[in-house]
């Protein structure tokens, strides 16, 4: 979910993507459950098997400190995902992202959930560390996503 | 204004705006007056209607607080809607916004202004909060716009 | 190199750059020799020719505080060009920049260095100060350019 | 390698391991190798073999934010194994870990590598993070091991 | 609980407590309760009438400041009790205890609940401030203990 | 003396030391003299002969530097020393050493110390630096000593 929607009433107004003549662009996207309006903070906010792909030990203590990138950081890829899917694509025709991190020792964590989702030709990347992103300080990670639709159906990306 | 001219003389050279395309790409925009060198500080630099709109409250207290992000968001968003009426466009061709933030408490206040400039569909945007904007500290704002003007003047947007 | 590259072999996952339309899109840039898995770090690690460009003074104390920013803003402009190169474009496609430092005090000599790669007219510039970049906090400058290089030759730049 | 030798000549005198009655107590390990005496810093200061298993992902950026804590990991538990063994005994005889951390986010990176080490039954356990270790800040951890290794031969572990 | 557990599903690699030869060797216990998960906080994470023997007042600005220490110290040693019962001993086979604080003005209060613990011959005992503990910043405290419990049942303590 | 004693009447109640099975246990040892109740500050708080032997300058500039962490070293082995032979061991008996310091560069001038106390087959050791130990920031150090004195009189140490 983009960050700009709060307690209920969207604060600001947004669009979550748009097309705009053969490409398709994406607000920065959240780990925040709109409907639940709760900010992903562990393994338990995401469902099994994408915990158990992502590598939940079972340890408090490992699942503790992992757990919140590892969830946030496969909560906003699937919510791209999702959003591409809708407008009649699929995550390969992502062709960029721009990822802000609130640590960049939470990279590794998000690279290996993003290999997941890129298992073919990787999109062009750019990865800053940046003071803050909305809603709170709970966000780690925020991601924006631009993928290539041609109208017309070919491509050559 | 772009925030790479200082000075008087520019220390940095830019294009204020490109079209490439049918794309039409802005360099991030800050809230300094470049004729009178001036950062956008408050209500009282910004025109009185526009003052008016934003909701100058005439109490001092309240101006002091939120003058300088009203009056930076309005002041950057308008010149960005200039910058697009010169290239033939107009303000709901943006249809993408990257803005980046000092502080993120002052979001809802940008938020509200952005809205006056964007009644119709929102663009999509990506927000997130940094150290620091050229020239200097004073600077609470920066918007990156990117619009769609296509040439042969039909729009899929 | 971009900063999620690797020690040579392509096990990376990300791609320096991607050809998506009549556009060329490049992961952002870091001054890391990927070859030797280094960090520019001075005057040292660029070539000759290139630092007395810039100005090396020969005077430890001011080669000695210039040099960081000067040489990595060289290293990434450079390894910018020869992408675009590789690509079939010159560095005159590049239409865009988004340029993110750790101090902006360093503009000026990035600044100055940019002038040099950009002898014509300049590209759209999007300048902010971050708290960091990949792979370490030695990384001063990192630099997400865009090119357009239409298919069929023409331009309308 | 106990972490009280340095400089060649050893600056303390210690034992790295000593038989009292059926047990055998360990100095606290540290990951500096006592022939070059140099310290683990990543990926490249281990074997091959134990780096992929460990995870080495090619990528510079994860490598270097996780290789040093997995590969001082490795390289302690290995040692302690190595010490173990010269006694007679082997891993599964070590029934008590004490393990110093000058950053306790590094546990999961240490516990994916201590799961290596102990497939079986896993020894009791004490984890605190402490603000230094011998002899430098590039000293992640400390591991100090106990094991039962009873004369006569049996065991009633 | 120790504090490398988990969700109650044995899948955590660490051993609560470990017979060997005469002794028993427990891991560090914090004040985690395992099957909800969740960090003993205050006064109301524990049964009432252990609160009531630790002397709570009912008012809330003394109970605010004294109960995490209080409610953590009594949580942790009646563990500590628990595994020692389970394995056939009691709390006077407990010879030492480690004992690590995040804050040493806690040191008073710990050891007025380690009186209730231990009316006879006390325990000899170690008592040192580090930086942290897992899984968190709110466990004030870690304790490590060891019995002496003699296979054929005499004892010489 | 243990650092859980305070003011005169014991705050905690501790044993020095506690026999158990083949093994001599001691509670950690900080330099406080508990009859005269005060914290081992320096030279002049320890018997000359010791002072000498410790390589006291009679300089100011260098004792005010040295004296505190070598008289606080050899008073807590001269008290673990102590212990020792009113149970019926010496020194040589002690197999292993844990030592807390509060600055590890105090590291070279207790093994300074060390050695003198151990003449012949050192211990195993562990050191860490730590926050702070009871009873104040004036401790320097705290050391916990383990004796081995089988019961029968033999040993295999």
């Amino acid at each position: 979910m983009s960050n700009e929607t709060t307690n209920g009433a969207p604060l600001a107004r947004y669009a979550a993507a748009k097309r705009v003549g053969d490409f398709l662009f994406l607000s920065g996207v959240i780990a925040v459950d709109p409907a639940r309006r709760m900010i992903v903070r562990g393994f338990d906010d995401i469902p099994d098997e994408a915990a158990e792909r992502l590598g939940r030990t079972g340890e408090f203590s490992s699942d503790i400190k992992q757990g919140p990138i590892l969830a946030q950081s496969w909560y906003v890829l699937d919510a791209i995902r999702q959003i591409i899917e809708r407008e009649g694509g699929q995550m390969s025709d992502v062709f960029k992202l721009v990822q802000y991190f609130r640590n960049l020792d939470h990279f590794p964590a998000y690279s290996q959930v993003r290999r997941q989702f890129f298992p073919g030709e990787p999109p062009v990347s750019t990865v800053v560390e940046v003071s803050a992103m909305l809603p709170t300080d709970d966000i780690l990670i925020e991601v924006e996503a631009t993928a290539y639709l041609p109208l017309g159906g070919t491509k050559e990306s």
